[in-house]
């Protein structure tokens, strides 16, 4: 199966084709320098793809494996990082500093089996690798010195969708799939899995499993790990399946320990995942609060009131003004509710009585409700869809404002209701001081993604005027900082970005050290050689 | 802490003094041999307590542990088995087959730490203990000839509840504490965490979070596991606690790990539980159908709706009939819904509709809704209610019917919506079977206890004639076809009632052998000499 990459961005987000053009990126930078009262840097323009000069591969594969195996660099360039904002630059600026030897794309699971046979059998690291959009180092061949050579394992071309079961529910899919074809699979049985990452478009099952992805859904359904209803994974010890059940209490959950293991305890092949009917009637709001604070409360009731809204998102007011859902003069609380076969107008009702007990307003236009159409989108007429255009849309937006040298990244984390506030005081503290020290001007804005009846899932954006040539280093100093003081509040270093290579140290401290030992012993059994995404959940040994 | 005891019956269910009398057992004797229609066997009385004749201790704790041991007759006995149907027969007849040589009893985490010490030291296996009810045979000593002796480490000393918070609805708890007490420290709260396992008044929190245990709810909160927001685990390689989170996307979920791991990983001695606030409204109807399949029909409709009952439970015209919800002549679907702050009466009348499609029906005396007593209990007024109260009775029912001779257990499974008609099919056959071979005259009644938008959890009783004195082997041989069946047609082999040695060759038939391999793994590491439970899990080493 060939794979569909050429018209993907071999340095920043997604399409080619879908990136800003020249006058809307000037726009934007004024915008952004209203916005930061930042001096809009001057554009640049990105390294020339045929200019890079990688070092030559270090291993050539196997006869048998050599037809699934491409070395130019334009290949090896676009599998050499992820799509974090430090990624991106790096590769704009043309510095492909871990580029793999090789990239491998198997076609089905025998050939991954032969891969993985070869790679531990010579020491090469294999860098599992879905859609490629990692933001925290996840898929980048940065594995040290301890290894002959490294390998990109592409899975896109485990790209089908194998089974639909109408009763239960459940779709059994390859682990190259991407979102967009997996709904275009269900969309005939009137089903959908309603995961939306930010990276939808672009990522795979696979991907999605391996990192716990935060997807559309506020409460109930938030991460994938709640669809996974089995899992088949392929580690170099050879394949294994677990059952298909709605629950179980057999001893520790055999998916749980691979939800989330990040490619460093097998390569995920297939699964099952539990779907929904597609909804059929929404009803949501818009509500305005005069601050942060008073929004929160009412995201707190709404999440310990039973009532499961789909989406429970609080924007800042800056957040508001940067997607553009808001003006910026008072925070905003998404609320939304839907369902398949019946009207959710009365608990969109409830909420918003609650919402009114916390102060929050609404204007005549901020509430709708009804039959939508098919997808279960509505049109943008409310701020809350105007606000998920804008999300969809925001990693084309920070591409275009990385070139002229703004900085533009996000991080996130979730902590206990009674630690949140003291936590993002501390937060947004730690990154205006951070971002005031080393950039001069900038923003922090701030939202809330997901709510549970025990605490949220706090979501930060910042974006300043970066240093031509600096901005990664800037940047990594202001992650530094922001991420020691999520660490030191209670919070955890990732709700749905994964660990990858760039979370490792915050990681390590918030992990119980016997775990990680647990884990290791584990690794040792299934990946005996070490060979697997080195670096990620553990250590490097030796 | 003095561990009150003593009122605890050494070989049955619960408290003495709250078995059945004698004109109670005499009419059940009779009900039962109506249903079954089988002869009512002879009464016997149990074995003397105090003319057992159990082998000396092997061990005997060092000076400093010996304050906290005991190796009377009585203590060894009590600790010998769990409340299965198989364990409580032999101990009524005196079968002690695997008594402990000594029960521990920590008042705390320095005294389990230091008997793991010991234990680990001395290659002495050690059984952690909390309510003793498990019917997996999960806390009997039976762990073969490779130990210099074996500790029951009874935990109920660790019986405090900790900490509340109000702000994020959680709680902080000690293992020991049993379901009562934990109910009663929320009360004032306003507070509860509504888990209710059959064993609630006489299990603890660690048993429920060591077993996966399965509670109130049908439908989302169904196990222990959606309850836990951290955890403090002592393995003999020293304490690991887990981070309180709401969610987190940090690898591999550590708290998954030892939820489920039945004490082979570690001694669970402190948990974060989250909360809810104490329903005050409740709607309940009980609805009846044709058969049991219908029935299934509506339940799946229900798992399916997005209304989330907090009750759904179906039970088929026999067990309606056998717990007294029923007359025999209808499968019953229970449906409920509660909520602390609203009236619940548009979901149950939304769940009433798709229950009417499928054909169900009830009369208006089966409708029921309104704000309730603070204990969000209904009088026992409708078929809810006295399924609810029978529920908690029926161990002591059962053991009633054991001393005569009756054979009384249930199993339980879980499966997907689309293997369930033929599961359920092949199952009550073998069970019908089974029984006619091996017993002659018996009753096989269903029930589904939980259900899921993917699946549902059957739920079965066997009541049949036994041979006194062969009892257990009948049942054993019953156990073992129902057993192969369940496994063979894509169940689990147990959904909420844990593995521990009685389900052995199943659950190793069930899970993936590399992940049995990682999780040994993991136990080298945790419990490196193999003392912890052995045998549950995992074959026991060497």
């Amino acid at each position: 199966m060939a794979l569909d990459t050429e018209r993907l961005s071999w340095w920043g987000w997604g399409r080619s084709d879908a990136a800003l053009g020249a006058d809307e990126t000037a726009a934007l930078a004024t915008a952004l320098a209203a916005i930061t009262g930042a001096e809009p840097p001057a554009p640049r323009r990105p390294a020339d793809l045929n200019s890079l000069h990688l070092p030559p591969p270090r291993v050539s594969p196997p006869r048998a494996l050599a037809p699934l195996c491409r070395d130019d660099v334009a290949g090896r360039a676009a599998h050499a990082q992820g799509k974090s904002f430090r990624d991106v630059v790096r590769a704009f600026e043309g510095r492909i500093e871990h580029p793999p030897d090789l990239v491998a794309t198997p076609r089905d699971e025998a050939d991954v089996a032969a891969v993985l046979d070869w790679c531990s059998g010579a020491r090469i690291a294999v860098i599992p690798y879905g859609g490629g959009t990692s933001v925290v180092g996840g898929v980048e061949p940065r594995v040290g010195e301890g290894f002959a050579g490294c390998v990109s394992l592409d899975l896109r071309g485990l790209g089908r969708v194998l089974e639909v079961d109408s009763i239960s529910r459940a779709v059994r899919v390859q682990a190259g799939v991407l979102g967009p074809a997996l709904e275009a699979a269900l969309r005939p049985h009137g089903l959908t899995l309603r995961h939306y990452p930010q990276s939808f478009e672009h990522s795979t099952v696979g991907g999605w499993i391996a990192t716990r992805s935060g997807g559309h859904f506020a409460t109930l359904r938030t991460h994938i790990d709640d669809c996974v209803e089995s899992l088949r994974v392929l580690p170099p010890q050879g394949p294994l399946e677990t059952r298909r059940l709605p629950a179980s209490g057999a001893g520790p959950s055999p998916d749980r320990l691979f939800i989330g293991s990040e490619g460093a305890l097998g390569v995920i092949t297939e699964a099952w995942l539990r779907v929904l009917p597609r909804p059929r009637y929404r009803a949501s709001a818009s509500v305005r609060f005069a601050d942060f604070d008073r929004g929160s409360a009412a995201a707190r009731a709404l999440a310990q009131s039973g009532l499961y809204p789909a989406n429970c998102r609080l924007l800042d007011a800056t957040e508001a003004l940067l997607s553009g859902a808001g003006d910026g003069t008072a925070a905003l609380l998404l609320v939304a509710f839907e369902a398949a076969d019946r009207d959710v107008e009365p608990q969109l009702a409830a909420a918003l009585r609650l919402c009114s007990d916390a102060g929050g307003t609404w204007p005549t236009g901020a509430r709708r409700s009804g039959p939508e159409d098919a997808e279960g989108e509505a049109p943008a007429r409310d701020g809350a869809a105007a606000w998920r255009s804008a999300f969809l849309r925001a990693p084309y937006l920070r591409d275009a404002v990385i070139a002229p040298g703004w900085i533009s990244e996000t991080f996130e984390t979730a902590v206990t209701w009674d630690r949140f506030a003291q936590l993002h005081q501390a937060v947004t503290g730690a990154a205006r001081s951070a971002v005031a020290g080393i950039c001069g001007a900038g923003v922090v804005a701030a939202r809330l993604t997901h709510v549970y009846p025990d605490g949220c899932a706090p979501y930060y954006t910042v974006i300043a005027a970066g240093r031509p040539g600096a901005q990664v280093e800037q940047w990594d100093a202001i992650k530094r900082a922001v991420s020691d003081t999520v660490v030191a509040n209670g919070g955890t270093i990732t709700h749905h970005h994964a660990i990858g290579r760039d979370h490792m140290p915050w990681y390590a401290q918030q992990r119980p050290a016997l775990f990680a030992e647990s884990l290791a012993a584990a690794k040792s059994t299934l990946d005996p050689s070490g060979v697997l995404n080195p670096g990620v959940l553990l250590p490097i040994s030796r």
